[in-house]
């Protein structure tokens, strides 16, 4: 209730600090009678982990997770599913100069006016680091809905700053440092040279991403308010840096008419998908399709105009250790957001409706 | 639970069908002591309600709304706020055809899927008229968020399929059937005949919408999955037709540096309002600016091919009295909507951190 | 969240006060495909409904029930199911003396104090009148469990001040005003007897009353917090006012070894039934059954001390309409609750574990 | 939302099984600027722990507690505080024979029937070893509540199977092993010899609990559901073993008139407390009154017929260590329990009348 939880039925409740002594969350609602590992969850969670390329934090964290409860013999018993992450290379002293200043485009301003008191190591609460947990419940999420239905999430950049990358398959991803869905060696090239300037000048840039949910059955969503894409857009807007969400033509819905956009049906389903698989709040069928604005990082190098804490003029420069464009572990990330919003959805629609109607043929 | 609540401490539960005896709200967790009458909530449902230009649709419903319980000699009480809006004006027969049809880019298809079972009457519940009820409800939040922070709502229409609409002030919102803030006479005159070319031409147009709330203190939201901004884009993306929603610079940001987005600070407050009035998930005290992209009406006269219940081939023509450009009338609804996300966080603000803190001076 | 709505995934919302135009409720979560008509509901409504004998308060009041949405065709759609009744017998001018003064035992004296406004019209929003919109939800719930499961409830009066009732039989609840089980003449007499020298006096009497389900499936209830019983316990004792709740032995169990109290198994079921149908907050496929303690109406007409709003010593007498025994009419009430704890925590089941589990054979 | 979490706005999630590595909580909503250390929260875990006489369970655990979040330098920050408690002595081997069978009154049978698994160590998840948590989280919201509004918490047992135990003060409580409030030393010694035939018998005994809350401002609790009284019987019934909850008078209420039952008024205060404190569901001003019926313990070494997973006969003895008399260690966590109770409605208040009307003097 008070913002740390996420998901109704498939509840996930993250907790700790950028640099307390471990961070990690409780899944409440994981139904009984799965295989699950720490190998399933670690997988999901080496692709969000800083220090895998000297594009992102040089932060060095194993991310090693350790469950804690609710996995008896292997197998889910129901029971919550505690998840611990533990802090290794806290470096406070990195941050000890912006204890008393306010970070432009960040949340230092802001938690320190709500809360009075804040945790200014990394960001305390507000770092991207807490994202890990929830790539960690992202991946007991994938696993139950990849057996349960067959669900797969794929995510890929499409634009970092000015350059945009094309899609050309999503057999790329893994095999660049941007999780770019191309082969296009001079273009993987140009990222490289982008990012390279871009930390030496002390600066950061943003990104656009792409998620895909695949096989998910129609009549996953709750009309009125809890709608799927309202509940997407709930879940991605809450990732750290993120400005902007679209499901299926989004914006460019703006200039077209209905007769374009409304997609058409056949005995053999759905001509395009405009809706990026949602209408009215349910599921189509076919796949969901969202993308995300991710604003640039908030810490630089780069000199700043701010004030301290007494309303004095100050200059910020941010060292320590950050992500020249956060948007580049976004991915892993958004998918595992998309999982959770997914998993919350299907376990609604057994209460409500039973698990037959969901599973329902898509004509 | 079921998706028809909208709120956690200003909780507002929905009912309704377009054509069944009436539309209305429960509105649980107004708090008490407030003066409150039908004229206060009949002012933005007349905002809102239908027939008011030819360029919406032409039901005839005066949406005059009755309060059954909640307000006793004038005040508010405590107890919940039932708000009942009587259907007049339901003309079943017009929906026939479609009851055995699905429309492209409709609910029709996912209702059908979910539920097994749908009241194809104007949509039933996926119908736009329910959005009358939130407008309602947010008539009471505007009330008390103005009385108690002096928070104010206003929204236009920034685009209209093609044509853009420059912003030239908020007080010719109300002079103009198209909630544009523009008196260019030959503006209008263009949107006026754009509209009636349309509707001639049976089909229909996706819009672009700006709000903006002011006089937001600084503090308001909660950190990691409550964000604000999460709140917004869930309020927002929820609201019939939207398919994008984006806070401050949204999809501007992906090609901002840091040293561009990042709003710096001097002790007169923020220069520039990139971040849309929230960091981290937390009011910064800046104006909350918010855009939507809403899809064109799915209902429009152009035949389009579809399948039948049967998942037969069937083509698919609307009657009926539908907003050839849905995009009209969503102004007064989405600040209903952020009318309503906020005053749940400035009630949340006061559970977790008191009064005190939330009305902080913004430096 | 502001104590209005009852239950998480079968959710009803009440509103309304005792004196108001109407009072009712919105029922979310309702699983589509059911038939239902308001008589449904009526026959439940009627067996709570005031003026039915004289021991009962003589407010002539038809409850005559309005399904205004949820509905089509006669089968429920999984939208929200409204529920209208309107207020027929309002005579506020019965209750002008009490506005200034509270009532000992009654709730004029926190309310006043936690709202600083109250609606004194037959006590408002606190009035047990309040229960007939639970009852009516409860009947949908009823039907429901009837349905899939062949869940049944029952409930009888027990105690009415020293004079105990034998359990004969549940086919005789509904041959006399008391909700007794029981045709013993005599023993029925004596209670007419009794509570009409109570109601010359101007006095009233508490009451204790058993509620019972039958056919419920093993595994219903949630561990740790959300278990059946406390969930029970909290529904039970929110109904007006009840004092005490017990779950199969009860107190009983206070004075019992383990040896007694664990109900023995053989392959052909439990021995014995001291737990209630409840083991670790899950049911144990036996009948619950429940117990219930109700408090005096405190609405009397013995003068009693009390103090003024400007907190002056006041002498109280209440005239109005009231039940000398609240607890007569407690029997429907507490059997809606009990089948509103019942479908939130079937259709939990469901979520969580799919509908096969819950449906295994109790050995 | 499957029942792990407890309270809305102060929200308690624990996990844990009684012998997996450890058990712990995530408190959610404790606001900020608390001073709170771990030496906080050890003392009243240090009350419930086990090993402390040789009438209670002789596992040897330490209980000691790490706060892992949610702390910055030593006070508190509003986000969430992670509390972990180490498992030290897990003997799983115990318990060995019972995983194939039931425990006749014990959650063995549920939990396998509702999950299709479960991890019989100890109980698992239904093992009373999971309310230190529950105790670590109360004692920090009775830490809040006693700056704050100056409320306090005291709990003794009142009965010990047939054997009374009279109320004398407060202050003997900590001097015996029952939490007994009295200093006869015949009494005591009786208690000893009653417990240490009962553990040579291999048996369990029920108990009776009060738990009272002193110096709650009058207007804590909601109207219709999230009654004050309704809250906290769900809290109370929800602790292992209890089977019934009394508020004030209790089913003392069942013979009483109205003119006993309803605590008169007058300028200098209530004249009784047969409310228990609680009127309409809202907080009166005077003590909280709680009494529990807690059942004996399910684990006994006295043979006891079942049956195995096959359905066959079977009989069963525990072994293992458990509590003889489960009631005495459960004076702390009734406390507890109520303080998490009165933290919820202590904010709820503060959301929806500010803080001002709660501190409104008791008159």
């Amino acid at each position: 209730m008070s913002g740390n939880s996420f998901g109704k039925l498939f509840s996930v409740t993250t907790f700790g600090e950028s640099h307390g002594p471990a961070i990690g969350c409780v899944i409440d609602g994981c139904p009984p009678g799965m295989a699950l590992s720490e190998a399933d969850i670690q997988f999901e969670l080496d692709r969000r982990k800083p220090g895998t390329s000297r594009h992102v934090t040089q932060r060095q964290e194993s991310d090693r997770v350790q469950i804690l409860s609710g996995v008896y013999e292997g197998v889910t018993t129901g029971t919550p599913i505690a998840l611990l992450i533990p802090n290794e290379d806290q470096r406070s002293k990195d941050y000890g100069n912006i204890a008393e200043t306010f970070r432009p485009g960040h949340a230092d301003y802001t938690y320190w006016h709500k809360y009075g008191v804040r945790d200014p190591r990394g960001g305390g609460r507000s770092s991207a680091r807490l994202t890990a947990p929830v790539v960690g419940a992202g991946a007991v999420a994938r696993k139950w809905l990849k057996e349960r239905y067959g669900i797969g999430f794929m995510g890929c950049m499409r634009q970092l700053g000015e350059i945009a990358i094309p899609f050309q398959g999503w057999e790329h991803v893994a095999n660049n440092p941007f999780f770019a869905a191309t082969a296009d060696a001079a273009l993987l090239a140009r990222l490289e040279t982008y990012m390279d300037e871009l930390r030496r000048a002390g600066d950061s840039i943003g990104a656009r991403i792409d998620v895909v949910a695949t096989g998910v059955p129609v009549g996953f969503g709750q009309p009125i308010y809890d709608k799927l894409d309202a509940d997407i857009a709930y879940a991605m807007m809450g990732i750290n840096a993120v400005k902007g969400v679209e499901i299926g033509a989004g914006f460019g819905a703006v200039t077209q008419k209905g007769s374009e956009h409304g997609d058409e049906l056949t005995p053999g389903g759905f001509v395009g998908n405009q809706s990026g698989g949602v209408l009215g709040g349910i599921s189509t069928g076919q796949d969901i399709t969202v993308s995300l604005a991710i604003k640039p990082t908030s810490s630089i190098r780069v000199p700043r105009r701010s004030i301290d804490k007494a309303g004095q003029p100050a200059m910020v420069e941010t060292f320590g250790r950050h992500d020249p464009c956060v948007g580049i572990r976004a991915t892993p990330i958004a998918e595992a957001m998309l999982a959770l919003v997914l998993i919350d959805h299907a376990l609604m629609g057994r209460a409500q409706c039973g698990d037959v109607r969901v599973d329902t043929p898509r004509i």
